[in-house]
């Protein structure tokens, strides 16, 4: 470990599979919605469509589009692409907003908990701030602050998102750590000089397609869960 | 009563005088450090200068500026007029943020806990997101979301903050109400088609500076505290 617990003063959270489970509850959704399509492969494809559509916007091709409408864009495409053509406009609105009704991890609000008690404890999350507003408040996700992409007008991983969350607290980078499932994700906010905790969802996928959780010495942490942060955190 | 409580989705808070006692907690700060003058008289002082510091960045004159900063640049004016030029650089900064550390009125906490559970609560506040996080994780506030004139780079009454809101939800601006203990605030926002609760803080500015609460009939809800908002609004 090459950081103590007490130079951190805030854990900003990747929020799309290191908090909760977006491959199981769009499945579940799916699945209840009989569109003839598995829940599994709907939800795999949905999100497939995610990088490609930040890329347009982080390249300039596409002016600041919040995640609300770059889900709405992919899953047009992915209903036409399964066929599916009797939903009405109120029932793919609906659904585009299953992305507010993402269920946590079971280990989740036990670790935001415990890490809450010791350090401030917030978003940085790709999805907008009404979607994140509305995931927290049915979860019961306890954040101090919520801050997305929308408040940057910059997707992860430019530097501006991580940068901007040092700078929103008035903090040196080093005293902030991002908490991520994603490798990538963490690359890039070390390499702004932020700390990185890396936690292991190996089944962020789904249990077909696991993830690589192999441990790399660039990161500060690695927890295998929330609580498991929490207990090296000294929370 | 020209609204009904259903038509509502999102209240959105002045915090400065509506959610906090910006004049006791600095007033009790500055006493409890014997500066040599009466708290009440310097954080009267100080709050004088908030209204004309903004119009600089309104105006253009200042590029976007935090209130953390404006506050410094009038405290360091407000020192000076008083003649306390013992003060380290640390402590000057620890007094500036006083704001992050204001008490709420006895009310606030059990009048925001009801509201939450029927509405959405968030800040509008010219605070910045650090200041109001700070505050809300010391005070216990339960916002669902922290917004501030940082995430429109404007500051309230300009249009774009009360639309803003609005926009973060993706909703039509009579779905959000303003809850606001000043006047301007809420005509600002009426203007923008908001709803608004005027909450009578008749103390704001301390027993000997009584602030007019009479009734307006263009405010949509007249409340004595936030527990007289809560059960006109049926929480």
């Amino acid at each position: 470990m090459s950081v103590s617990p007490d130079e951190v003063k805030v854990l900003a959270f990747d929020v799309f599979g290191t908090v909760v489970d977006w491959h199981g509850s769009i499945a579940r959704e799916v699945d209840a919605m009989r569109l003839g399509v598995s829940g599994e492969r709907f939800a795999i494809a949905w999100r497939a469509g995610y990088l490609p559509a930040m890329e347009r916007v982080r390249s300039g091709e596409l002016g600041w589009t919040r995640i609300d409408d770059l889900h709405r864009l992919i899953l047009d495409s992915v209903l036409a692409r399964y066929g599916i053509t009797h939903l009405s406009a109120g029932e793919i609105d609906h659904l585009n907003k299953v992305w507010h009704r993402l269920d946590p991890w079971p280990d989740t609000l036990e670790g935001l908990r415990r890490l809450k008690s010791r350090y401030t404890i917030c978003t940085l999350s790709n999805g907008n701030l009404g979607l994140l507003t509305n995931m927290a408040k049915r979860a019961g996700l306890p954040w101090d602050l919520i801050l997305s992409a929308e408040v940057f007008h910059h997707y992860k991983p430019d530097p501006e998102t991580y940068l901007g969350v040092a700078g929103i607290f008035d903090l040196p980078p080093d005293q902030v750590m991002l908490v991520a499932a994603h490798k990538e994700d963490l690359h890039a906010a070390a390499a702004c000089g932020l700390r990185s905790a890396f936690i292991t969802r190996a089944l962020e996928f789904g249990a077909s397609r696991p993830v690589d959780i192999s441990r790399e010495p660039a990161f500060d942490f690695h927890a295998t869960d929330l609580p498991d942060l929490a207990s090296q955190l000294g929370c």
